[in-house]
């Protein structure tokens, strides 16, 4: 952003633009800090409208009310996507990025809702909004946490796709072995059915609205419980293991070498490992 | 208290009253021993009574007994609560501290009983008042364990806080899209309710009251099954982290070595270990 | 296979066969890539079929439509693995190995299912044809993480033996103990039900079928609980130990310098660290 | 054992008792080989049987014959039991060890069984002599990875039981409100099922035998779950890290100070750290 400014200095925003900007994104001034509580009070009590909204005794009391208080806040936030839209350089890239489309996915189910009824409880997807809760907060001690997190999930990712491959696999196989074991009695009434009950078991939820009943059944249901308890310890293993990583420290001297300009040498080295020329005191 | 004792020395307390106070909040005479031992039978002894009261045919054959067990042991403890008050040097001090205020939830809810029936069951909270328990058996090794999970614990509350805000918007949203999908006939009658299902469900615990029954419905809940599996890996994998950190002792001296300036040594060394050069005195 | 070439160039396969060869076994020629990845779509598709075949809705309506598909892709799979057999130089070596027997069980289940019906649904063993992607899609990082697990569990698998072997014992106690216990009415019609019962409640899978009505049965249902509790703890912490010490790269070099007789140098280095003395070549 | 026997010299054993010992306890000779794979195979069938015998089909139609084996291994594992009071040296420390107090277990319920009808279905406890198989099989690097469990465990013992304690008091506090909060419709009927109830619950297991059905219920159910949920971090963190601990092989130079003889130097250390010696060449 701050590079882009640069190269676009030629056509400035108009003044009530840029102070827009500083209200709506910004959150160094005492309107923008004020616009941005007030936000967030809006997201909430909107999540909790439409939460209210879907309990049945409550919309018949209240329907008219909760139907205009609904509509109060997608028309606000449709007005607070507008106003983002003008008061940023860019649009494109708001649009386009990663709060935009939240933003975005915050009203559309209203208007949905008007063809397809029932859409519309899906705009509690507006709570995703609460993210900015970070940003606003200045909860920057959280945010290094939350990326700390982030970087041993991402440095897991392939570790934790070759399991849900292996998982995957796992429950296609046992899923066709329990239709073919169990039968329609016990409510294996299908192969798709029949892995449903593979993951509800392997993840040891269990719900128990499909369970084994014949003796075989119920050995090998035994065998995929013993292995979903064994394979539980693979995910926990590897994000443990990558978390360990990611938190310690390196032990490692943050000056370059004088001579080959090398770096990553160890606390203890008094010389280059790569050239052999004596580093600093350190 | 000791610093505070010291200050105060022009208004001390009446013989009587330091007797007390030896005995009743003091482990180390023998009157003071023989209390705490009675005081953790009482409450254990007052829990069971609880309990035992709150089961229907045991309440009908004995109620008028349990009633004045249950007062007996009200009135002691709320005596006890009073010389506690009386022979400690700042009243104040104790009332607003932990144990007072544990104390003090020991005897209301009895108290609270005659205006609310039922609430009086609530007094099991008493049972909290063992953790006097460590104290007084001087299990101070058990106390420096539970210090360093409490250490551990509190070191990562910060990325169990990003955790528990993460899988409130995840129940959220899952639990508003269960509700559109699956419809009343399943149980998911309001997206609150459809949330306990989401927590019951990502916390693999999977009472069953609640599961969806379309296929659409059992594919959604399969993928939100996965990311429970894999989401009760972070807080394993960060505590794990945390523990492993907070137990491995670092003892390493933190000053160079005066004379090849080599650090790294161990907290007991007296001498540097790559040119044998004597440490400063640490 | 490559030092077996060498010493079988006396009989080398006829012009057509390694033509042949080449597009079913290999995947660098664009022939060879494409067949490749026709199979995988094709494996999809068929256990894709199976799987919609089982329910029952779909099987009614589309009876004649399923089974003309799923015989083509038997006839389909049984010609590849002829044509396997005949392209590869040495037949019974492929036939022996882990893939030859995966290509054989996804065209068996076909033809017995002819003799026993019902049988057919285990065709979706084919699945594991699909184990090949890591191979043709040249997956190799993947690969090299799924070594890197299968290598943790490898050199944990005596610990998850002994583990196992535990869990069998305390599951045999558990269930007859809970028999004797509760009888009966409440599920616990036969000490090998009570064991299904036990390894259901140890993985903490919990389906509720079968579940302890008597208070002494819950207290014994309790116990049991916490310790598949604690005992859950145990295979994590095997296998997160373990991939903790696969994960880390040891890359030290093992020599000395030949000048002041350090070790522990890096894998990279070129100088003693310590003397900056020149390292042999490694 | 070794050193009891060279006191105890005077009083040697007959030949014939000798020979005894070394059939029963040894596995060094063929003779006693034999007799320990004979054993374990009784072992096994007579499970086995006890197994068969609890379910009422089987035990209707072959009630004669089950009564006669499981006799028959009673009387073989009696007469097995005097013979190794007759073999041993000194008896009282055989029948008061481990090993001594399982085989007792293994015959003591058919005669219990005789006067309290349903007793001897715990003779299952003589699964537990299957251990032997450890020693018998000569399994010891097996018996080292089991040690090595156990230590972890034996180091973690004091943590667990702090980890215990605390959840023992948040399910009677749990149970007690759950009580209050949701009534007898719900199937809370008294603390103490409600406390079960709560182990359930908090233990991930979710029979959903008893389970909230009021809002208010379901609020303070979930909040139950997510606090078991990340408690199970605890026991998983705690063995976790003991058990990376007692796996670690700590760089430590295996060769004592020439000159003051203290041990314990880093892998990179040229000077005893204690006493600035020079170390001999590592």
């Amino acid at each position: 952003m701050q590079r882009k400014s640069v190269t676009d200095q030629s056509h400035r925003m108009s003044p009530w633009r840029e102070k827009l900007n500083e209200v709506i994104f910004g959150s160094e001034t005492k309107a923008g800090r004020n616009f941005d509580l007030a936000l967030i009070a809006l997201i909430f009590l909107s999540a909790l409208v439409v939460m209210l909204d879907s309990v049945e005794d409550f919309h018949n009391r209240h329907a008219q009310w909760l139907n205009i208080l609904e509509w109060s806040f997608t028309l606000l936030f449709s007005l607070e996507y507008l106003l983002r839209l003008v008061s940023v350089r860019q649009p494109w890239l708001y649009v386009r990025g990663f709060y935009g489309i939240v933003d975005l996915l915050a009203i559309l189910p209203s208007y949905i809702g008007l063809l397809f009824p029932g859409a519309q409880y899906t705009m509690v997807v507006r709570i995703l909004r609460l993210l900015r809760i970070f940003r606003i907060l200045k909860l920057s001690v959280y945010l290094n946490e939350a990326n700390l997190l982030m970087t041993a999930l991402a440095n897991s990712r392939r570790k934790i796709m070759v399991f849900l491959f292996t998982v995957l696999m796992l429950v296609v196989i046992c899923g066709a072995l329990m239709y073919v074991i169990e039968g329609k009695e016990a409510g294996f009434t299908s192969i798709p059915r029949s892995m449903y009950w593979a993951i509800v078991t392997l993840t040891t939820v269990g719900y128990g609205d499909i369970a084994p009943i014949t003796p075989l059944g119920q050995i090998a249901a035994s065998l995929i419980m013993i292995m979903g308890y064994g394979i539980i310890a693979v995910p926990t293993g590897i994000y443990g293991a990558e978390l360990i990583k990611t938190v310690k420290q390196p032990v490692i001297r943050n000056d370059a070498c004088p001579d080959c300009g090398s770096i990553g040498h160890d606390a203890d080295a008094d010389f280059c490992k790569y050239c052999g020329h004596p580093l600093e005191d350190g």
